[in-house]
C-alpha cells in the first residue's frame, strides 16, 4: 500500500476530474504490476495495472476503492473481479454516492477478498481534494501566505520582491504542480503580473491559472494573457462585467465562468463550486490579501501554507489579510498546526482547518 | 566546562549588574567545587567555588575571564592564584576595560597555566546581556511577539485574551525570569493592566518591570502599582511627565527615571542606556506595537521570540508593529532564524539580528 500511495501522489495534479489513484498487484510476495490514474484521469489505476500483468490469484492494493459504475470504460471493481485478482486491498472508500460502498460489494459478489481502510488516513490525506470536490462540491483550497515577521506582504510603497528568499519560492512552485489550479484575486493580477505557471522543476503539465476579478479590470497584454497556450486561465467573473472585455479574453483563450456577486465582490462560495463543477479538486491560492481574506471568512481554506521571513516591515505595508469584520476571538476562524520548520532563511508553518 | 556553563545559566536574571559566570574546580578528574555568581551578583563565581575546596594543583573552570580589578572584593584573577590554582579554562574573555585581557595575563604571570577560548560560543551566547552592556552600554533586548496567523495582536474591539495557548504563555514567564527586567509601553500597561511578575515557576526573585511612559499617565491603582512590594517597578518618563504623577508613583515605591523625548515620543535609545547605567544587562520586551516598531527602527533589538497561533483575525485587527516608516525592503531590519518548532497549538520562531 505504501508504493501504490506514493504512485497516486504522483497523479496529484494531473488526473482531474478524477482522483490521483495508486495501484500495485502482488502475486507471491513480487510485485507484477504497478499503475497511477493516468494524466487527464483515465485510464484509472487499476486498468493501467491489469494490463500490465495476469493477474489471476494476486492481491490488488488500491488507494481507493475502486468504481461501481459504468462511464466511458468498464467499472474497475468489475474490471479486477473478470481478471481474476483474488484479494483487493484498499486504501479509503469513494463517498460518490455512484460506488460509495458498492465498489467493495461488487467485488464481495465475485468472489473476491475485500480489505479496507489500510492505511486509511494517509489515502484520505492524498485523495483530499477528490474527497472534498466529492462531499462538498468544491475543490480543496490550500491558502498560500508569504509575508514578513509582522504579517506584511509589502512595503508602503508596494514593494514586494522579494520578502521571503528562493527556498521558499521554489516550494510554491512544487505546491503550484501538485494542485489542479491556482488562484489568485484581481487586485493581485493587477499588482504583480504574475504568470502562475509552474517552473524550476521540469513540469510538462501546468496547473489551470484561475483569476477572481469581478468586472475582469485586468492587465491585457499581460503575463497571464500571453501564455494561455502554456497553461490555461480560466476568468470568474460577475454577472457585470462589461461584453467588450469578456470577448478580448475569451478571444485570447481564457475561459470565462460568471458567477454571483454578494456585498459587492465576487461570491467566493458559488465561484468555487462552479471550479468543483468544472472538474477541479484541488485549488492553490496565491492571495491577495482581500481575496485570502474572503475566502477565511467564508470558511472556504482547508489548509493554510504561511511562510514568515525575518524582516520587520511596520504598519504602513500591506497585510496580508484584508478586512474580516471579526471583532470577537471566538469568531476568528483557528487552524490546527500541521508542521513548522525552516525553509532557507524562512520558517514554515502549515495548519488545516480544526 | 559544561557544567560551569549549565552552572551561570542559572544565574541569569539574578546576578545583574555582574555575569552570571559558573565555575567549576577539578582535581585529579573530580568535581571539588562548582559554583555560580551569587544571586545580586556577589560573590562572584570564583569566590565561592574557591571557598568549598582545597584547590591547590587543581584546573578551574570559569565561563568569563576571571576579573582583574579590586572592587568591593580582590580581583578574582589574583584570588585564584593566590589559593595555587594551577590551571584556569575560559569561555569567553571580559571586554570590560577594567579586566580585559588583564585577568589573564595577571593568572599567568602568578605562574598559572591558562587555556582560552573554550566553548567560547555557547559562553558568548549566554552572557550576551553581560557583554552587551559592557560593548553597547544598554542591556540586551530581547523582543517578544504573539500574534495571530496575519500579525495581530488584539481584535478591533481590543479582545487580546488569549491569542496563544497556555504553553506559550508559559514559556513567556520562564524568559521572563531569565531576563533583569521585563520591559512594556505605555499603551500596554493601560490597555492590559499587565502585572509583569513571572508566575508558574516557583521563582523566588521577580525581574524589575519597566515602564515607558513619557507622560506617565499610567492607571494607578493598578496591576503594576499594587505588586511593588514584590517586584521593583521602574517607569522612564519624559522631561514633560507631570510633577504630581511623579510624586504619586515615586509614593507607590516606583523608581522614575528621567529621559530625552524624541520626535514627540521617549525616545528608545537613551532610555536603554540609562537602563544599562542602572546595571540591567538584559530587558524582556513583550510590546506593544508602537514600543516594538520604535525599537526596531532605533536598530535595538538583539533578539526576537516570536509565537504564532492559528487562528486569522483580519485587518481590522492591532497590528503586532506598528508604523515603522520604511519604504524599501532594503531598509528593513533584518533576523536570522535561530529555531522554529511547535509549542503546544503554537508555533515558537526566534531570530538574532543579522
Amino acid at each position: 500500500m505504501g508504493q501504490a500511495l506514493a504512485l497516486g501522489r504522483r497523479g496529484l495534479g494531473r488526473t482531474w476530474p478524477n482522483p490521483a489513484v495508486g495501484c500495485v498487484i502482488v502475486r507471491d510476495g513480487r510485485v507484477i504490476a504497478r499503475a497511477r490514474t493516468t494524466d487527464g484521469g483515465r485510464p484509472h489505476a487499476e486498468t493501467a495495472a491489469l494490463a500490465q500483468c495476469d493477474p489471476r490469484g494476486a492481491t490488488a492494493y488500491v488507494t481507493l476503492e475502486p468504481c461501481a459504475h459504468v462511464g466511458e470504460t468498464p467499472a474497475c471493481a468489475a474490471e479486477l473481479a473478470r481478471a481474476g485478482v483474488a484479494r483487493v486491498v484498499i486504501g479509503t472508500g469513494d463517498p460518490d454516492p455512484r460506488t460509495s460502498g458498492r465498489g467493495i460489494a461488487m467485488l464481495r459478489e465475485a468472489g473476491v477478498e475485500v480489505e479496507t481502510a489500510c492505511r486509511e488516513a494517509e489515502a484520505r490525506a492524498d485523495l483530499a481534494g477528490f474527497l472534498t470536490r466529492v462531499t462538498k462540491g468544491r475543490p480543496r483550497v490550500t491558502l498560500k501566505l508569504a509575508a514578513s515577521l509582522d504579517g506584511r506582504i509589502a512595503t508602503a510603497s508596494g514593494e514586494s520582491r522579494w520578502i521571503t528568499a528562493a527556498p521558499a519560492r521554489q516550494l510554491v512552485h512544487a505546491w503550484r504542480a501538485r494542485s489542479d489550479a491556482v488562484l489568485v484575486g484581481g487586485g493581485t493580477a493587477r499588482a504583480d503580473d504574475p504568470s502562475l505557471t509552474v517552473r524550476g522543476w521540469h513540469h510538462d503539465r501546468q496547473p489551470v491559472r484561475v483569476v477572481f476579478s469581478r468586472m475582469l479590470d485586468l492587465p491585457h497584454p499581460s503575463a497571464l494573457s500571453t501564455t494561455i497556450s502554456q497553461a490555461p486561465l480560466w476568468l470568474c467573473h460577475g454577472p457585470d462585467a462589461p461584453d467588450e472585455v469578456r470577448s478580448l479574453w475569451a478571444g485570447a483563450g481564457a475561459t470565462l465562468i460568471e458567477t454571483a456577486v454578494t456585498g459587492g465582490q465576487l461570491d467566493p462560495g458559488p465561484a468555487l463550486q462552479a471550479l468543483g463543477r468544472a472538474g477541479l479538486t484541488s485549488v492553490f491560492c496565491e492571495g491577495g490579501g482581500s481575496l485570502a481574506a474572503a475566502l477565511l471568512d467564508a470558511d472556504l481554506v482547508d489548509e493554510l501554507i504561511c511562510f514568515t521571513a525575518g524582516l520587520a516591515i511596520g504598519a504602513e505595508g500591506t497585510p496580508m489579510l484584508g478586512a474580516m469584520g471579526i471583532s470577537r476571538l471566538a469568531d476568528a476562524p483557528c487552524f490546527a498546526l500541521g508542521e513548522s520548520r525552516p525553509i532557507g532563511p524562512d520558517v514554515l508553518h502549515r495548519w488545516t482547518r480544526s
